[in-house]
């Protein structure tokens, strides 16, 4: 995992190429949140499940770039002071208390659209042009208005009080689900998967990220903070209805392990040349401390 | 040009489909603004350029959609406070000051992510995989950081001051002339358009683009406020540098004529089968007083 993460980061440096002709305020913003570390996990999915099926690192390389400008554009509107309000993510100070607000939505707005470009790359490295498309069209399906931006703002009308578990459970598979199933799917269509294997894996990523923010609910009542490099109890702080506070932290920690071995289930239906690397994940995520 | 705009105006309705399961107000909110009416200018030129070429209307109709929910994302967000901060557009309330800052912010993402969606459509309309990826390419480079979001962050950093015509050039060029090259030339594409052909177009799209934001800051000096739907002389009293401040008006008014004629120029070099009512739309933008 930290190789592919080390291996992704050392290539979004060139999503972005300094010889632009762009103003460099722009090109600075976009670079320091694209470069803000982080575990890359969204990434590790296109690679792990493109070389589960037998398929190539280089060829899934341009959408596991540009799944991440997609994931990071999304974290610099959600900390914008109309949103969140946050002045840090992952330990420093977010984009728009460096570059301000302004430029923090413009760079927001240029790392998706560029995602897009970064995607038709995958053509280049030997994608057939059917496979890219339907690689376009599911992540603006999954990032779009039926998926993350969804998610968000249910999210920001949850705020307002929620009172079924549903509602939660419609956030987190939005707003977090949504793009690790792209993920999955998109790094396996790099590989030619079958229709039958997309599904499988469709289920594999909806189980694992609604448990991967299950555990995230659960870390913000027992986590460490130096370890997760953001302050606990921040949910309760801002009266953010969780996982925890609808059935308990017992009942929560066991609703991750059910998903996790609902998740490993749907894999091994995915009928993979070698699974054993996804699998390895869906554990890791639930055992993982930060 | 009236009876273009209607058709894409009816068509607008159907990509945001009411059966969609996404939050309500975020789907008004998306509506709201792409409904907001206005020249309908870029599917005009998608539309236009695939017709010249001898395409059909049905096959470039896809990416005329998306052109136009790109232009009314960057609307949405140069509306906001945090950028211009403008209370109206077209004479409506703008989006953040019906549905607030965070849906405005949103919904401006999710429209800029479901336009990829429409372009991916076209396929299903008979344009070439190849041909519609090169048009998602082209789509991402032209409004994203090296083109109209470049020119939006340029505008907001030449409002600390401008002492170079050149650098309003940019502005213009990456704000407006960028999509209208890519109009043109994913029009074109969707018909079958040669390089030669793309070339010539895009130099059209250029001095089109450029010509067309002259004549609107002459008509902030000159223009009739009914007509416009907006308060003129708003350059002035916001101390923004225009064309008519540093050369005068009757050289701008020169230079849009200039601008028109290089872009018909152009026009006649890319042998298109029919390119009348591309140099209608040069000539009536020229003459146009809203």
């Amino acid at each position: 995992m930290q190789e592919i993460a080390t291996y992704v980061g050392d290539q979004l440096k060139f999503v972005l190429p300094i010889e632009w002709s762009v103003p460099v305020n722009l090109q600075e913003s976009m670079q320091y949140s694209l470069m803000a570390g982080g575990k890359r996990l969204r990434p590790l999915f296109v690679i792990a499940a493109a070389e589960a099926l037998g398929g190539s690192r280089q060829a899934a390389l341009p959408v596991a770039c540009a799944v991440e400008m997609v994931h990071t554009y999304s974290l610099v509107h959600d900390d914008l002071p109309a949103m969140d309000n946050d002045d840090y993510r992952r330990g420093k100070l977010t984009n728009h208390k460096v570059y301000g607000e302004a430029m923090a939505i413009l760079a927001g707005d240029a790392l998706l659209t560029q995602a897009f470009y970064t995607v038709t790359e995958a053509a280049k490295a030997g994608v057939p042009a059917e496979a890219v498309l339907a690689i376009i069209s599911d992540m603006s399906e999954y990032a779009g208005p039926r998926g993350m931006v969804g998610g968000q703002v249910a999210d920001m009308e949850g705020e307002q009080g929620m009172t079924e578990i549903a509602q939660l459970e419609y956030i987190h598979l939005h707003k977090t689900a949504d793009l690790f199933m792209f993920s999955l799917t998109a790094g396996a269509r790099t590989a030619g998967a079958t229709e039958e294997q997309l599904d499988a894996l469709r289920r594999f990523g909806s189980d694992l990220g609604l448990a991967f923010q299950i555990q995230d609910d659960i870390l913000d009542v027992i986590g460490d903070e130096a370890l997760l490099g953001k302050k606990t109890q921040s949910d309760i702080k801002a009266q953010k209805v969780t996982y925890p506070y609808f059935i308990g932290l017992e009942a929560s920690q066991a609703e991750v392990e059910r998903l996790t071995e609902s998740a490993k289930q749907a894999l091994a239906e995915a009928n993979l040349a070698d699974s054993q690397r996804l699998a390895e994940i869906a554990d890791y995520l639930m055992k993982r401390d930060h």
